[in-house]
């Protein structure tokens, strides 16, 4: 299988559009369709925008080189047609998800592969009845893609083996980090990952151990710092003098019993929620969530102009 | 309760280390003492080394006026006798913390306070039978404490409540980031926020779902990048249009079954230990252990420099 040239973007939303910035980025032509013609009108403008960001946080050279690699179909048809790649990114709905992956199955090149996004639904969800279904697979990505590199590759029960590391491939020569999750897993391994983390916060917090600030800064001013360039194995490798089996030694008892008195978990309650929500609207309102998403992503960028700088 | 001038620094090693540089760095006076005398002799010019890498890393401006600060005391008495503030840093082990803080507690001034490393160990556990054991509590920092701040402060339940709210103002006014940890729990927070995510890594690696090279990527590539400044529930709260109220609803019953999922914790079996010691030891070899850490102090000393450019 050859190199990704053509990429076709299914779903102009945030995803689809970061989607669209890491492929013309990396030089490949890019065609970007939406069912919404609102969107289609809309998209060009909203990439220039975060390119022009991104040109600010020094991550890239040039604007116009980039959006010249960049047009809108106005048919599924059209933008898919021959693409060596399909991004499929729009609502994450079981249906929505089939119905759109049907019509691009009827479009595609049968020699095409087709990523599509997906948090926590399977591709086996919603593939099963596409004639092409052996070239669909999950790329799900942390938002926003084109400033956080990781993608997680999830294969269906029926989706071609060749694919899979094709992919992985294509996706380190665009500049993404892909992992391969081989089972289809509820929440794949990223939000797993994720969900554990929370689910102890939420605990501890509920437990009035701490106050939800304060295990903010356990992360932000703690384990973070490691984890933006080291994975948990890594760290706990570098944390005893004989590796990673002599620190499983020492502190694996202490987190089995930590495991050990999780064994009832709770839902994350209303009154709990409402108290986290308290808390966090004290020190922001809903008003300011889209500003402070803006601050949120101008240090994405220049965290990731800082590790382009380190190479970690 | 005044500012700290004085600080004692009781067992000198790496974590020792770096909290005498966290005091000195500060324009505190800092004393050390260690129990053995051949860590005695070395230990300033272990700390000069250290200083001279962050000199490097555009930490500090220069090593001389650091290095004045810091003194050798060749006993604890010497140490501890006029100190505000004792940092003990010996090994953990609740018979040599608890022989270690009755000196302490002889030697210090009543209304100096003590603040005890340990990761695991509560304050109650070792500092019962101590004459001024209100003065005592947990100050549990990230190693090195010098280049991640996070400190976590534990009272036991005789500690004076005063001192928490000090010594969490003092903790900040020399550049720490201290949260409070109402309750001795086993782990207290940074270890079970990392021990959850470490459970599902080991359970994830254990079921074949993705390699250890890969999960630790989830983490290094994906959600280290927001972890790096912001907190787990700082990032939801921006993860959701309404805020983090409006994540819980759409996302709780996800976490919920992943947790339902892991209610029969195994240990991390002596096979998984080895399987993972094997990944590793294929990228890593044992011998090589020192190096790759200091490629980490060097990328933490790095990013230091970078969050404090951009102020996050």
């Amino acid at each position: 299988m050859d190199a990704i040239r053509k990429v076709a973007i299914v779903g102009a939303g945030l995803v689809g559009r970061g989607w669209a910035i890491v492929f013309a980025r990396a030089g490949c032509d890019v065609t970007i369709y939406d069912g919404s013609a609102e969107i289609r009108a809309a998209v060009l403008e909203r990439i220039r925008a975060s390119l022009a960001d991104m040109l600010e946080a020094g991550l890239i050279d040039a604007v116009d080189p980039v959006m010249q690699r960049l047009r809108v179909a106005d048919t599924l048809e059209r933008a898919v047609g021959d693409a060596d790649y399909v991004q499929e990114s729009v609502l994450e709905l079981r249906d929505v998800k089939e119905a759109v992956c049907q019509e691009i199955s009827r479009a595609m090149r049968p020699d095409a592969v087709v990523g599509s996004c997906s948090s926590g639904i399977p591709a086996s969800a919603f593939t099963e009845t596409c004639a092409n279904r052996a070239r669909f697979l999950i790329a799900h990505p942390v938002n926003p893609p084109h400033l956080i590199p990781l993608v997680e590759l999830v294969p269906a029960p029926w989706t071609d083996a060749e694919t899979v590391p094709w992919l992985r491939k294509q996706m380190e020569a665009v500049g993404q980090a892909a992992i391969v999750v081989r089972k289809e897993v509820e929440g794949f391994v990223l939000n797993r990952l994720q969900g554990a983390l929370l689910n102890e916060a939420w605990a501890l917090l509920d437990e009035g151990v701490a106050s939800a600030a304060d295990i903010d800064l356990t992360v932000s001013h703690g384990l973070g710092y490691r984890w933006s360039f080291m994975g948990p194995f890594e760290t706990i490798d570098l944390n005893a003098p004989g590796g990673i089996a002599d620190y499983a030694k020492r502190l694996g008892p202490l987190y089995h019993a930590i495991a050990l008195a999780r064994r009832n978990p709770a839902p994350w309650s209303q009154k709990l929620i409402a108290q986290a929500e308290a808390e966090r609207r004290e020190k922001l309102a809903v008003s300011q969530l889209g500003e402070r998403s803006a601050w949120r992503d101008r240090n994405l960028m220049a965290l990731v102009a800082h590790k382009r700088r380190t190479g970690v």
